[in-house]
């Protein structure tokens, strides 16, 4: 991933910024050292792979006065941005339930099976964060039931079929399908039912062509992949970050949203350990203001 | 096509009803001798294929007191009646456009085509009468291009794939777009655009099945043919001719109606073979309360 | 509910029928009166409220040569059927999940809450029924998370809002999504995914109307309720209760397969009072042929 | 309208390029001085408003080796490209109906009207080109019908409201359907119909949210207007005129087939004054290869 440089008058005391390619599983040394160096960090995954080295983090961050970014790229997606926005001002009125499919496209290189951490922080983070964001809420009980379908993440005791079940706080309850493989192309939805009715969003094609013909009526295929799905996210979370690093706009992926993240993921696994539903409490300075 | 027969306290002098498979090449002799016998009639087609003609029926259904039901069947569609309803009561405002589809499945019986009367006879007046009834107005102007794509019909010297361009009294511009066979089902569509908005209708299919694989994503295609896409339409004009021969309802095709969609197929014909627009002119008399 | 009594050459002893209109909490009279009476029963609801008693009404049909037909509707609806025929044709390969979602309009008769015998005998058996019977297989573990929105529902010690996970025995999950009051229509939906791709049905509505205005493109409101709903399967599983009384069909809703869906119920509630997943063993025997 | 610069190892003689900001009714000064001047030129518009300053134009860019672009958006954009590769390659075998609509969103501002060239220049030959692009065919009669619905337009004796009947040298019949001013947004549709099926697309939103409620399911408007609409389309011929200019590509829009369009245009236009249809004759060296 490139670095990117900005000339700006920003407020943070140094304006470079830096993009760690870094994955979970690694050491955090990436962010750390572009702290070390000064740099505004974008991050397009997760800070780190425990809440400890992430809280190291965020402290140089803030002791350097730079901005750290944690990318989570669907919050700037036109369609789940816009779910959350009228979530938020109650147009279905308190969330009863809020689910979200996630369905990879390609399949991940066989390869990165393991380096990617598996399915909880690879993959799992990014529902996790859409469910806590859109529903403004956090989940006092995970429960996991997952398999591998494929034998390559079998070998790596990993999931790739999975389903989470969240019990928030406030009495919404939460289901994320996570699936490693879909054939039929990058799958990615929301869907939030309340008193008031539901909104759904989801399945973005790359064209609005409609054959229609002895088969039925076809659409064309969704996107292959979460580059050309994700391209207008990709896009804005982008400018959002050369806002940030020039002091436009207030960093609106804090450190409690991504700890909260980490802490729900934590409960997953432990779920998936045992067999059994893991209750979650939090003090009133853990709960984000989302 | 069965006789119904009703026991009822009709305000019609004679309850028991003809339903006369006839077609409109035919002369009028079933309806008119279904007429003779003193029984209501429930006609599918248009009355007869020339204005006196009909005069004469509708004529002798009045002095025999019986009502005689043109079934036009569109109007009795959920979703043609539901749009007719909308736009008359202004959801579009003051209508610019107004269009439909009617693309036949299957293909009618290559020994229906000379007598099925043609494609103005038998096929375009269904659309002639939904634009007129949904509109409420009239057309001052017809404009006919067409041609065949398949031998039989040509050698019938008869259109198979044809276009109606309509200028309406008020102001709107129509189109109806024929075709006598449609390989990927029986499509029929209608669409009403204003200042305020557009309604649309149409494609209706036997389930709700969508199927996504590497080809897209693919709904069960539309109903292959009449029967099962009017199936609502057909069972609610027999309830409303039962109503009809009891007395509960007023006669909502009137012979005004039945008369100015002939008066417009025989304008539409001329525009054909002269390759010219043909203009319309209606007395105050002729003009439908729509 | 009426009683439709039919002549016939049924192989069974005694064509008359009786349709009981009873709820599973009542003891199981109506059904055992019905065929004490020698009557072919048509039973929409769930034969009883144990597997005792439906095994005793199962063995009185048999031992009287009666139909006993327990109409679970949504097998006779055009959308889940012929999902079900492609599903088991292998459209999706190895089934991976498959997800239910039942939002009840309009909201039951507060009076009815108490008598309905709760949302697992009244409302999810439908799901259960469906999930087994388009999988082609049983749960060997299920999971339960629920709660009231609604105060009344709450009194009675009822979920209104609910969520079930189920592991299947051939490494399906499922979810099954419940509400009792959906404030946009009569929801209804279900999804199945594979290797090889997705089924998915739901969302019928009264007719095809689209209005496009400023606020959006609006298609009309789901149906309001299941009688418009399932009107088709309704007609559908009369017929089929007819051609089954005289004889023409096989009986395709078995003791088995209700005794499946009674067993996992069980064990539904189970998981609701214990707040853990439930595992189920299931003999050779248990296991319908699907 | 932005000059864009390029270092180049174009084939052409001399690489800066100009995109002048002209509209058909200015004589062709714009285009001419950026040829004069040597620069490549990307025109968004039609060349010119006459078939014989469009034709000194191609010839000036010819003996100074410049590429002159005429860069008609829609053939850029990737539900109308992917049509149009999919018609020309077979999908729908010979056309029968090819229909476009084009209603614009928001109104232009009313002191355009006059200096825009009216509704043929400024706004049907984007349609004109798409149908002879994606039929690969020309017509040999047009007949329009239009009027004025907004007085500022029938002021200035311009239609806002018309319908272009097309009989194309093969045998399909066209329409095209045009308005000035759509209050539900930015609406562009194209459908092709031959014996083998239908190809259809349009109606793209800037997002993917659907709203149930008692209202219906509701869509997120369409695009407010073109600039969102054709985003894509925009980027991607950016980066075609990026790559003509360096000599990477061959210019796909030749000065056969702005003629055609222009040609098509003036018989529209003749229509429109008498009323009646017109024929078109092409001599085998006018006809583009599409």
């Amino acid at each position: 991933m490139a670095t990117a440089r900005f000339k700006t008058s920003s407020p943070y005391t140094n304006p470079p910024s830096a993009a760690p390619a870094t994955n979970t599983t690694t050491d955090t040394s990436p962010v750390a050292v572009a702290l070390i160096a000064k740099k505004a960090v974008y991050c397009e995954k997760p800070i780190s792979d425990s809440l400890e080295k992430t809280g190291q983090c965020y402290r140089a961050a803030a002791e350097a006065n730079l901005p750290l970014f944690c990318a989570f790229n669907r919050r700037f997606d036109p369609s789940y941005s816009h779910i959350q926005s009228q979530v938020r001002a109650g147009a279905v009125g308190k969330i009863q339930t809020i689910k979200s499919v996630s369905r990879d496209s390609p399949i991940i290189p066989l390869s990165y099976i393991g380096p990617s951490g598996g399915i909880f922080d690879d993959f799992s983070v990014h529902d996790i964060d859409l469910l806590l964001w859109v529903s403004g809420d956090v989940p006092v009980q995970v429960f996991v039931s997952g398999n591998s379908q494929i034998p390559e993440f079998e070998r790596h005791n990993d999931f790739d079929n999975m389903i989470i079940l969240l019990n928030f706080k406030h009495g919404a309850l939460g289901t994320i399908d996570l699936n490693r493989y879909s054939s039929y192309g990058y799958d990615q939805r929301l869907e939030v039912f309340g008193p008031l009715g539901m909104l759904h969003c989801g399945q973005s094609r790359p064209n609005h062509l409609v054959t229609s013909n002895l088969d039925g009526s076809v659409k064309t295929p969704l996107h292959y992949s979460f580059p050309s799905h994700y391209d207008q996210a990709f896009r804005n979370q982008l400018n959002y970050f050369v806002d940030l690093v020039r002091g436009r706009v207030e960093l609106s992926v804090t450190e409690k949203m991504t700890s909260a993240v980490s802490k729900v993921v934590e409960a997953c696994k432990e779920s998936a350990d045992s067999g059994l539903p893991v209750k979650l409490s939090w003090s009133e300075e853990e709960i984000p203001e989302y």
